[in-house]
């Protein structure tokens, strides 16, 4: 007999049905026995009797066999009376590390993430990770739409791409090497390479020293880069065009999610594209609030989305024109502002989740920026000698994943949205 | 105005063009000058005066307006003849690597990889990159049609998943980390976590010693595992399943790239399913080829697969049963058998692309087998421990992507189907 799931049960027109899930509940009343039975779709009730489930334990895997019944008191809408009920997956525990079939699951996010075996079992909790696979999903489309190429770049990589020291050392055949920040270099390198519009997602490190609950020492980066471009303005285009497209497809594909934990999206938006220095200003001016030269600190950025949410009705907004001191070496200086830059950041309820910008494809102009910077263009001999051939005007971003689904959610953690979470203090499971 | 992209310059029913590329070659014949400007859809030929193209250098990326003109002799059939040419990217190069425009590239492999954003700008080179594009877009949209969830799992880790020495160390905030062979203990987690069947495609790391045409240090790897299963031929069944979707949609989506490499895909393939010890007495009678204890060799598989299409016409085989000597600690073993286990490899054009098979899920079992094979469960504790909470029978495989591209495209080298490979030797580009 061919297993049907939980959810499909009530629908389908059978008689004999087989599933297959884990206890998640069992009641007795009487010689009734009610065990609420869960697999990937939802949960079925299974009628049987008291000696049936004498040998059951919560969370076990079991396979039952039995007749659908329509009952309008089942969860949901059907229950199953069971012939027989046989164990797939045993229990060997003493206690379950926290209930897992209350509503809510009261226990810290540090216990939960020690046991993710079972504090993702809640129908709740895995609803957090389809719609992250959907907004990955649909940015893979929306770009594989619009003529970009999916890259993979190498994670292992001889140099630092931001001139930074926050970075994880590797021991690669006895050389010192380090894993990749980003894929900057590579899906430059890559669009000069002929692909022109290249995008990747794939995990980036940052060996940060803080524990913060919207950082990740390991996070996956959808990362983009498009060539002949007319300035920073394209990217913003494009960002802005798969947000909407985003938005779509998740009230498409993540209905039951999003109202989970409700959440409405907005049909469509619009991103006010706002100068840092002018948002400095409405800062200072509004809130009295004094951001960093050439910033805006985090509360800024909570504060300066309210003021954008009230102002133009947007979760989003781009800040514009960072200094050529706050940007890496590669970023395009301003043509009418040689201190100022073609770069943009992407703020979303108060947090920072896209920072891109238009690069210099001038070789010697880049050769130039790098030695302006402090830096030795001999370290970046790879990267800079490709753009002696024709490097085209162009640029990109790259979105955190995990960030946006935290904040497309209102979770308050951005451990929440990973499966296994790793930073300064976990390195386990 | 808009751009119009190299292929669709004949298409459209257009008469002034604006066109944006590379300069692909350059001639003079008299004082008319023919260039041709490549992009990331083909070529165009563009017809100007001799003086208008002093200024150009190949390779130099461009941007021309003019008026299209039908032209029979024109390679894309349509040209374009010039109002204005002008320079995006500039060429600050004495020579060019090696020349690009000349059907095949006359450089070593080496020296293409040294050199990367210049190697790749042939359309043919390009080609293999949209090939392995396909090959993972379509393992995607097989496996989300069923059901499966796709997820990202660390690649930095505490521990080995093999129980091997081949692996690369990090250090982690001052602990010794490991990059991680497989996503193998972390999938079958999140089996176990109620998503049931999830899959993902990331990067693996072997810190192989050998430098062989075969393997890279860090490649793409395409994982599933699937939950609820009765046995390893669910498994192959589903391999098999994937191979014939991946057929047709690469027939369906990369007709062009097949054709650059003469490449011509099967209607569809029943994978034979031969156990080990069976393919090994045939490599002795049929070709006197002894095979070391356990598994079969790389002359082996070659051999062994060019028996196979002879006899069954099939360029994919399925070897089964591995003993368990051969098999890593978690691997289920055969019911039948007990020396020898639930697994497969998929062998293809002679070499291995996959390797599978059922897993123990039984929390006791798993102890047992841990002990066994001489390691400590202590050391695999989180691992272990989530098997006390009804893990159900389950399994996978998992394909390289860069394997599975060269053998499609009959390649000879898997650094061809890399972007930038890293080996022993080779840390950059």
């Amino acid at each position: 007999m061919k297993r049907l799931y939980a959810a499909e049960v009530f629908q389908k027109d059978v008689k004999n049905v087989l599933v297959k899930g884990w206890v998640h509940n069992i009641n007795c009343i009487g010689k009734v026995a009610f065990v609420q039975l869960r697999d990937r779709t939802g949960i079925i009730q299974i009628v049987t009797d008291d000696v049936a489930v004498r040998d059951l334990r919560l969370e076990m895997s079991i396979e039952v066999k039995g007749e659908k019944a329509i009952n309008d008191k089942a969860p949901s809408g059907a229950e199953i009376h069971a012939d027989s009920i046989s164990i797939l997956g045993r229990a060997c525990y003493d206690m379950l590390p926290f209930e897992i079939n209350r509503g809510r699951i009261r226990a810290s996010l540090e216990n939960q993430l020690d046991h993710r075996t079972i504090s993702l079992r809640p129908p709740k909790m895995r609803a957090i990770f389809k719609v992250q696979q959907e907004i990955e999903e649909a940015f893979r489309n929306y770009l594989r739409g619009n003529g970009f190429t999916q890259i993979h770049t190498p994670k292992i990589i001889s140099s630092s791409t931001e001139g930074g020291s926050e970075m994880f050392t590797v021991d690669f055949f006895g050389r010192r090497a380090f894993l990749a920040q980003s894929p900057q270099f590579y899906k430059q390198m890559m669009v000069g390479a002929g692909f022109e519009r290249v995008f990747e997602i794939a995990p980036a490190y940052r060996a940060e020293l803080h524990n913060t609950w919207r950082h990740l020492s390991e996070y996956i980066s959808m990362d983009v880069e498009m060539g002949f471009i007319d300035g920073a303005d394209d990217l913003m285009d494009l960002e802005e065009s798969y947000i909407n497209y985003l938005l779509q497809h998740l009230k498409s594909t993540c209905k039951t999610e999003l109202e989970m934990y409700g959440v409405s999206l907005p049909e469509k938006v619009e991103i006010p594209r706002i100068q840092l220095r002018e948002a400095q200003q409405i800062l200072l001016e509004r809130f009295g609030k004094k951001s960093p030269a050439g910033g805006i600190d985090a509360e800024g950025e909570k504060l300066f989305s309210d003021y954008v949410k009230e102002t133009y009705g947007s979760d989003f907004v781009f800040l514009t024109k960072y200094p050529v001191s706050k940007r890496p070496m590669y970023t395009m200086p301003d043509p009418d502002e040689p201190d100022m830059t073609q770069s943009f950041d992407l703020i979303y309820k108060g947090l920072e989740i896209t920072t891109g910008g238009q690069r210099i494809h001038d070789y010697e102009m880049l050769r130039q920026n790098i030695i302006k910077f402090g830096l030795d263009p001999e370290c970046f001999s790879f990267y800079l000698n490709s753009f002696r051939y024709g490097m085209p005007p162009h640029g990109g971003f790259a979105i955190g994943l995990e960030r946006i689904t935290m904040k497309i959610l209102d979770l308050a953690n951005i451990r929440e949205t990973t499966l296994f979470p790793r930073d300064i203090k976990r390195l386990e499971p």
